[in-house]
């Protein structure tokens, strides 16, 4: 722990200087997690970190480094980037994975990434974009698929969420941390949304709420309706 | 209209005797609406219909007939069957389906239908459901997706719900209908999920919903949030 009493425990948020990671990072942040924003570019992940340090307003544990130095500093990794980049990052970074680390994937294969709709998904070989990160990163690192359905705007804003966040793992510990991580972003609860298989609904839904946005001109996210207060952390 | 200002058009509601089936007909009765209760078997239907009156405690304008006759009588035409009978009651239902009619599908493409598991789908060559039954229907006949994601369970209560409908269809004047006849479902919100194609995401949604409810024993729903209030009907 560190002097404040928030986990110093660090949280790489690979890719993370688009508008979710900086989202992520930023709400983080303000829960007292210790974050390195990374990047393929060092000095742009450290202009990152700075952009948060000065939104806080104070000194908070945000630094930035090149991805590859982020993804070894680090047990928890955030990946945040388009699904064309995925599997090239994470065969890229895969060296710098250490044995039990949580690799949270929030990729969505939409077919905008080949220059098709981003209201249109592009089919996976596996399944989902989750589980073709399962399959890329080493044995001893769990994939948790969870934050594809968030609004990035709403997240870099100061307002509290109106979403919750559906989490699918094969591997309940670290379904089970992450849902702590998104619980503490304000207003999302978090659900235990089964195996990692089921990223696939979660990752096309995502292509719904986009759909959703371009016709109302909004920032949709889901709320699961209809379950015991249990079920939501 | 009808004498007491409801329109008299009526809404068949094709293989109504199971539980959504059921539950629509209750809710729709109670808006005013006139319902045909179709069944494979015309005293089933008749049975239901009955039911549906004594669960109303007043005379409404619910009947009972065999599919074939329903969807003759009917310009609306609500679809709750299993997917595994889907694609075949259509088939035979083609001939009597009047030009000019709507076909509400709320078929979901569950993998129990063939043995499998309710929280997984299996894959419909023509991208959905909802995008089979628009292949099968004539030519005059709209398909609208729509209602996957509601509990049946819930829906023959008597209790508001609190989910919403996202209706999908390639005819915007059938879509706008549906959304209007979700609309009269107290505590339901419905919204325009765009074209029919987008019945994929939607269906596979239920089977999340499915597997939410084994985990947590619960009747999931979902809410779409930030949106603009001119999105929900």
């Amino acid at each position: 722990m560190s002097a404040n009493g928030a986990p110093a425990r660090p949280i790489a948020i690979i890719g993370g200087t688009g508008p979710a990671g900086m989202g992520l990072a930023l709400r983080w942040a303000r829960a007292g997690e210790t974050i390195i924003i990374g990047s393929r570019d060092a000095q742009r992940a450290e202009q990152a970190a700075t952009a948060i340090q000065r939104r806080m307003g104070r000194p908070v544990p945000v630094s930035g480094m090149e991805n590859k130095a982020a993804c070894a500093a680090a047990d928890i990794l955030m990946l945040t980037v388009p699904f064309e980049g995925q599997a090239s990052l994470i065969k890229q970074l895969k060296p710098a994975m250490t044995a039990g680390s949580i690799l949270i994937d929030a990729t969505v294969p939409l077919a905008a990434g080949v220059g098709g709709r981003a209201s249109r998904t592009l089919g996976v070989w596996q399944g989902s974009a989750a589980q073709q990160a399962a399959e890329l990163v080493p044995e001893e690192v769990s994939v948790v698929a969870a934050f594809h359905n968030v609004s990035a705007e709403l997240l870099g804003g100061d307002n509290p969420l109106d979403c919750d966040v559906i989490v699918c793992s094969d591997d309940a510990d670290a379904a089970q941390l992450t849902r702590e991580l998104a619980a503490k972003i304000p207003g999302v609860r978090a659900l235990d949304g089964g195996k990692l298989e089921n990223a696939r609904i979660v990752e096309q839904i995502t292509a719904l709420l986009i759909g959703l946005n371009v016709r109302n001109k909004g920032h949709a996210g889901i709320r699961i309706t209809g379950l015991p207060p249990a079920a939501y952390l």
